[in-house]
């Protein structure tokens, strides 16, 4: 149940507790033109890219794997990684991983891939 | 100890276990022309703003309360907020707190009100 915060307060867990879709990103906060979104995933997305931007990967609980063409990252509950904009990549989590995401309003989660897990994500 | 990570994870608990100094935040990320810092605070920050952008606050250990003239929000671990541009606040932490921000690279800490806790982010 959600206590009482002050307004514009967001708890993450809190917020990861209603969502059950993976793959499903949410919108929880706008800094300037940018959007700060949380996810669940499990198993493997789709390889993909973003010419446009960067994109940060922050695992709030669980561990992903995020693979490139020239290597992978292995990230644990409290580290953070920067997809360099252009480079292809696919997340894979062999279990539930929850996720922070930090990327430009308007990033298409399948970037140049848009496919059955292309989501528009939202603010609820 | 530092674990055998790859190039570019960051562990979050790792960095701040190297950062000793309060209020003097440390570059940990760029996407693109943002930074992600870290950064240990206590006691009673400067009243002061950012008039060309927002800010976002989150709590990774600790409490925060960040003041404003017409209210306060209380931010405990795992909660993030956005102060608005243009909105004078004062973070203020009664015991050690670890902070994540996000906001432009370039953006000065004490914002309009340049002083003794000042302090230009850098990377190490």
């Amino acid at each position: 149940m959600a206590t009482d915060k002050s307004p514009g307060v967001v708890n993450l867990s809190e917020k990861l507790g209603t969502m059950d879709k993976h793959w499903a990103p949410r919108i929880v906060a706008a800094i300037n033109d940018y959007h700060v979104k949380l996810v669940r995933v499990l198993g493997e997305f789709t390889w993909h890219r973003h010419d446009d931007t960067d994109e940060l990967f922050l695992v709030l609980d669980g561990q992903l794997c995020i693979e490139m063409r020239d290597r992978s990252v292995q990230l644990q509950t409290g580290e953070l990684f920067v997809v360099p904009r252009g480079t292809e990549h696919r997340p894979v989590a062999e279990q539930e991983c929850q996720l922070l995401l930090l990327e430009p309003a308007g990033t298409v989660n399948t970037g140049d891939k848009p496919g059955a897990l292309t989501h528009k994500a939202s603010w609820d």
